[in-house]
């Protein structure tokens, strides 16, 4: 990756990265991604599911959001993503932290264009978000692809920060006795619940057992 | 709330709210916000760990840092707050979806000014973050008070989006015989890993066996 000079990581740059298999790694793991853009000179950001695909972030909406007619004309845009993983708990107030995994990626989407590249777009991220799920749902019909857009940007200017490992512990009267230590989130697919009848797909079962994707 | 016309739900409109109690509930749940402002006319978003302190949304950071020196300054922001909840797999994958709960927040921030007042929103959203942490922890030094910044926006310009329950159930020869339903995820805390000696103290013993904030 080849972020811009201005991106460098400087509060606690010791936990910036700025190699392409961390940035993956985060995409990898958190579906759940912010989407920022400018309009009228103000800032805009909401939340939309998003996968890699290759080299290159896409998330997808209805071809008539505002959201999705700005991101599809190429505005510039600023995606976050991140995953937390627990709570720090330090001695003193001042050195409690979260664990976390975070991504900012700077670009400009552009459109998938074609029904092949389209059809394809939309097998990546079902299979992003349920791996096996596209073999058994119904695939998108002509009309069902005109309405729904995909975009797409490439991950090269992009930071990750990455805070992990215990609590700083310092050795002061004042914090002695304190306990310190971390709380781990546990994130995980609960029992399925059904809205038809038949066994579970292979695609739940695989599900189950796994860490969520946000 | 009194968001501004232009930002109502347009897309699937009966998912949106705007009254407070549905904002606060969101924010009382996800304590990982998204924050963005414009920055020579670019978009920015990072995440940063959020609070609601009555009627306002509090973010800290280093007082050194660009963007908490930015939000401080007053530029507009956008704030994004999302819990996903689970995964909608539909007989279709056009109608797959996930179960969520966000909020937008549009505003300014503005920064806590003074000792006690800045020592009361430490202590806020230290206990948001775990509570009851406050009465065990090290409390912030003058110098640590000095190093850290706190700012606040109100809520009033807000629009909330919720999708729960379960999958479309299209009637069709294409998907008949696709199982269909709703994955949820589970979120909770996990066994603490001490840093230090010492039985675990009531703050983490409550955490226990409840969601996480994020």
């Amino acid at each position: 990756m080849t972020p811009a000079a201005t991106r460098r990581i400087r509060r606690e740059p010791e936990r910036g990265r700025y190699d392409r298999e961390s940035l993956h790694a985060v995409l990898d793991a958190q579906h759940l991604a912010h989407v920022a853009w400018v309009l009228d000179g103000e800032p805009q950001v909401v939340p939309m599911l998003a996968a890699r695909i290759g080299d290159r972030l896409a998330v997808h909406g209805s071809s008539a959001s505002r959201t999705m007619k700005a991101l599809a004309a190429g505005v510039p845009a600023c995606v976050s993503v991140a995953v937390v993983d627990g709570l720090v708990l330090a001695k003193s107030v001042f050195d409690h932290s979260v664990n976390y995994r975070g991504a900012v990626i700077y670009g400009r989407f552009e459109p998938v264009v074609g029904d092949d590249a389209l059809m394809a777009a939309f097998e990546a991220l079902t299979e992003a978000l349920a791996p096996g799920r596209w073999a058994e749902a119904r695939r998108p019909s002509p009309k069902e692809m005109r309405a729904t857009a995909v975009v797409t940007m490439p991950l090269d200017d992009a930071t990750v920060k990455v805070r992990e490992g215990g609590p700083s512990l310092e050795d002061l009267p004042a914090s002695a006795g304190v306990w310190a230590g971390v709380v781990p989130f546990e994130k995980r697919y609960g029992e399925a619940v059904p809205a038809t009848d038949g066994e579970l797909p292979p695609s739940v079962r695989a599900l189950s057992g796994t860490p969520t994707l946000s």
